[in-house]
């Protein structure tokens, strides 16, 4: 299996910066495919994020309403963050879910570290789901850098949510994974 | 509903690129935030793809594993490709399915288009499901662009696919959205 897996690898040669920015930084790498040919690849390389389905005390699920500006569009997402540097995933998993929703998590569980999109980037998504979550108090409208969050909580339903999936409502990868997870 | 959403908008208000490549370019732009505050979002902009969990008239899945530079691992994935220019999702799934894996597909159904990480990219993957697919040659080993593809093709009955996800084995964002889809 081993070596059946690694002759699919490909080389790095070499490699430029592309871009340095606050999220994201882009390389452009020269490889050496498994041919002996070379190619090159773009790196988006992005610092990894987590995720959280939460259900509170009551049974409902806390999802968000949030513009995401690359897409020009309000999505309904379940809540994320990227990782701080030396941050484990669930100390941010715990810290995103109070300042972008106000709710203490209970327990937790990791259902999966995802790819979300790794043609081009390496961004690794730790999906979490929590349990009885407690709304302690109203989000502090702003993230660990100080910056604004511009989003709105929205508590559904188990049904609600899956409607909204199969209806095209829900269309955020992240977010479908958490909720059609066995 | 309308004015709900709208009042989470940020709109542009200056904008550079920052990086022209092949698959993707990646700009910097001022956005003004619903406080009327100013701030930047980077933007990864990507032309779109799709991909496809078909099942072979004998009931099997076609997957394959594919060497994924960014991420330096041989992910087992669902076929997929970048939209290229003026084609449409159905065309383009039917052509990467047959480059990538030799496999005619029957019958098509669009699940949905999902972002697969719209906090920084606007990437859109259209899901399908394929049907009745006949295995008619084998793959030619490079793309539209006379690019070599590296992958091998990996026939999985659905409870093995399933079991691959609850295992971590499978940890591809789309394929577990095909693989999970309702």
């Amino acid at each position: 299996m081993e070596k059946y897996m690694n002759d699919l690898r490909e080389k790095k040669v070499d490699g430029e910066a592309k871009y340095r920015g606050r999220i994201i930084n882009v390389r452009l790498d020269e490889v050496e495919l498994p041919s002996g040919n070379r190619s090159f690849r773009e790196v988006v390389e992005h610092p990894g994020a987590v995720a959280l389905l939460g259900e509170t005390v009551d049974g409902e699920l806390v999802l968000i309403r949030q513009f995401r500006y690359p897409t020009g569009e309000t999505l309904i997402e379940i809540p994320a963050g990227k990782l701080e540097n030396g941050e484990s995933p669930e100390d941010c998993v715990r810290r995103e879910m109070m300042e972008e929703t106000g709710y203490k998590i209970g327990d937790l569980e990791l259902l999966s570290g995802i790819y979300s999109t790794p043609g081009f980037c390496d961004e690794v998504i730790y999906i979490f789901r929590g349990y009885n979550l407690e709304y302690i108090k109203e989000p502090a409208g702003e993230d660990e850098n100080g910056d604004e969050e511009n989003l709105h909580t929205l508590l559904l339903t188990r049904e609600e949510a899956m409607r909204m999936i199969k209806s095209g409502e829900i269309y955020d990868a992240k977010t479908v994974i958490a909720l059609l997870w066995p």
